[in-house]
């Protein structure tokens, strides 16, 4: 008798197992259909960037985006759409900066723009001698003998052996970061940065350099310009190769803006929450298309796409348009602190910020032990087909790991598109609308919005 | 004794097990080292699309593409290069086509092209009723007398919800290459072929039609013209929208041509082949990059690689560029026809054709029971850190399919890149060098050189 009514529960259980996985992959074969047949992320994305276009933090176009992601939101019908204010940083670039290899007599023009938060040359720019460094361990080494009154010039190149190029970013990052702090402690006057990216080219990439310390004017050079520099001070006697670099940018007052947030109300949970996001900010050089226009719009998709299914989730789901990830995180920031301040349990949240190309997968970070290899066994087969179902260990982004320190619950997810043409056009002027592939945009929010689904249904 | 023996005996196994993996593994990380920092297959790519440019069978640019092929492998001194003599088609598109929506008085101008293989119409075009038909099918029920004396209008578009390009390809191909001599044979006059792209745009796609039977003249329309020729059809009644069609295309006789072939000796096994190859001939409305200029620059660089790090294989391997693909395939036929006359065994023939994306992995055709399965554990997990490890079943080519005919035991392999973007540009006048990105591709040779590699070491 004992041993029939087991058998029978593990028949019943093996049914109901089957039976949970067979609905599971009709709900993202049909959130797929919705995303390919019907989508809107790619007009949205097209009224993002064409419509509104460059909306660095403070500015008049930031304004703008909040108020029409807000609008869009509503249009939708979500349950509940709302602002949060927070304060975030006003730099702006002012003229179009020079950037001049002297070398004697002869000047030649390079291509170069202001990083992020860095401050002014005086009115008629710098002159000044050019000392080449490829890490801020040898700047160090130099020290302030080898660096007072010069120009720093970074030129650690992106490694290309690293099949993921973030991983190229990360290791050449801390030249922009940091560099230019650390040599303006060393008594440089200016600071130039090889632009990250591994393509050659005359396009310079902007980004946030830090903004504390001794300030001296900092800007990135295209790689077609940095390796002329290289080369002419290779061919000459350094002292007599000199850089000009004149730019006019400057902080002004904190500005009041906004995260942009759109949520469905959880039908069991309605205090958990599983949260998707990306940055409604961008870089002023471009219409910030893949930097993070495709973020924003995969992450209200994830949205729209559930609601237009009719499915009710048993945690509430949020659409979040941070504010300010380029140049301060203020919103990631202040979400982190009103979910700590209003009790808001997060389940997950997921960041979508490395462009709107074709889905490979996820990275988790903080999934409770045996989670991972359980999900690479259950729901690994389930996105298989998708073709987005690399599940891996570590994984967060700058919007959402603030939550971490305020909700250590949260499991962070950062969603991983393929990498390779990012930092091609990332926080440069090419970083427009037509970079970006539709299908790619698409299968990107529904392999997001299948992700949601899986965790609002069965939890880690 | 016989335990312990036994039990040196696991571990002897067990530690030349982990050899092979370490010393597979290291092998692996060199052909990805080589081909990401030493690449030379964009630069290689840059001379044929830009130097040559589009080389239809037949061409002097074929010719050329030719010569200069045979002459880059010889130039890296791989063990034999030469030539296969080919009979190959020779189709000339003529003057630049003219398609016209007529709707009473006013006349639309579309984007057309004719399709490949295609005949003329008169001199002075044909103006025709235009039928909108969906599937063969449909033709077939409408029967001789819908059809006699109109032109027919293919107008199927691609299913988005395919995940896999190539399948919505697959399903909507059979319009252009059998469509118009369906629709000949029920009395058309003329055929107009919606374009095999998901994009909407004003390029049209060219690409082979049927070319036996009874001939009209036949050409593709952008998938924007097919969009208002639909609509135009749905508004006014029939007998109103005629569709103006001239075009100047011809066959001309055969032309001799070639396949190139280099060729690292096996030093075990030297009369069995490992082949890999793209085709060298290319549409003529563009520069043939992805289609299949990266195929090709992927063959050589995979043999340039292995030799550059002084690799010895066990068997003879080779990188073919096939003459002819797009319109006869006369160099893939001409291939197996030698290769069974020259008794040469064939392990393995790899076809890289779906363009010079991203790869995410290979797709199997003919592998001996279980290597699948044993695969799927083994090199997966070598190929895993490059994103290159979807090891699926099925799969072929149009240039490598008429070898299993030949030499039944070779085992037919395709390279799956990333399919997203690929009919975007497929057979337009899109598919330029500035649509390939450097990495994408250097990453594919990589990922083809590590595969042949594994298959020469280890065999299936």
């Amino acid at each position: 008798m004992k041993i029939k009514l087991t058998l029978f529960l593990i028949v019943v259980l093996f049914f109901a197992a089957n039976a949970v996985k067979a609905q599971d992959s009709l709900m993202l074969r049909k959130i797929y259909d919705e995303a390919l047949v019907d989508g809107k992320c790619y007009d949205n994305l097209h009224y993002l960037c064409k419509n509104i276009g460059p909306r660095l933090s403070g500015s008049a176009n930031a304004q703008k985006a909040v108020e029409w992601g807000k609008k869009l939101m509503e249009n939708y019908g979500f349950d509940r759409v709302y602002l949060q204010e927070v304060m975030v940083p006003h730099w702006v670039r002012g003229e179009k900066e020079v950037g001049k290899i002297i070398d004697g007599d002869k000047e030649m023009p390079v291509a170069i723009c202001a990083l992020g938060m860095s401050v002014a040359t005086p009115k008629d720019g710098i002159t000044a001698n050019v000392i080449e460094v490829h890490s801020l361990k040898e700047l160090d080494s130099l020290g302030e003998s080898a660096i007072k009154g010069k120009i720093v010039f970074f030129n650690r190149p992106f490694d290309p052996r690293f099949i993921e190029t973030f991983k190229a970013y990360g290791t050449a990052g801390d030249q922009r970061f940091m560099g230019p702090a650390a040599a303006a402690k060393l008594g440089a006057v200016g600071a130039i940065v090889r632009s990250l990216t591994e393509i050659i080219d005359d396009y310079p990439h902007t980004g946030a350099t830090l903004n504390s310390g001794i300030r001296i004017p900092a800007a990135a050079i295209s790689t077609k310009g940095a390796n002329l520099l290289s080369s002419m001070l290779k061919m000459r006697k350094m002292p007599q190769i000199k850089f000009y670099l004149k730019q006019s940018c400057q902080t002004l007052p904190d500005v009041l803006s906004y995260n942009v947030i759109g949520e469905l109300k959880g039908s069991e949970n309605p205090n958990k929450y599983i949260t998707v996001g990306g940055h409604l900010d961008s870089w002023d050089l471009a219409e910030g298309a893949h930097d993070d226009g495709t973020g924003v719009m995969q992450s209200v998709e994830m949205l729209r796409i559930l609601k237009t299914l009719n499915y009710h989730p048993k945690n509430s789901i949020r659409a979040v348009f941070f504010m300010n990830e380029e140049n301060g995180d203020k919103g990631g920031l202040k979400y982190a602190e009103l979910a700590a301040k209003n009790k808001e349990d997060h389940i997950a949240a997921i960041e979508t910020d490395a462009g709107g190309f074709t889905p490979r997968g996820f990275g988790f970070t903080g999934l409770p032990a045996g989670s991972l290899q359980k999900m690479n066994t259950t729901w690994k087969a389930l996105l298989e087909p998708y073709a987005a179902d690399r599940l891996t260990d570590g994984g967060g982004g700058t919007d959402i790991e603030p939550l971490k320190s305020t909700v250590p619950s949260v499991v962070l997810i950062e969603y991983l598109p393929d990498s390779q043409r990012y930092f091609d056009i990332h926080h440069s002027a090419k970083d427009v609308f037509e970079n970006v592939n539709q299908r790619e945009l698409e299968l990107g929010s529904a392999a997001i919005a299948s992700l949601v689904y899986l965790i609002d249904q069965h939890g880690f």
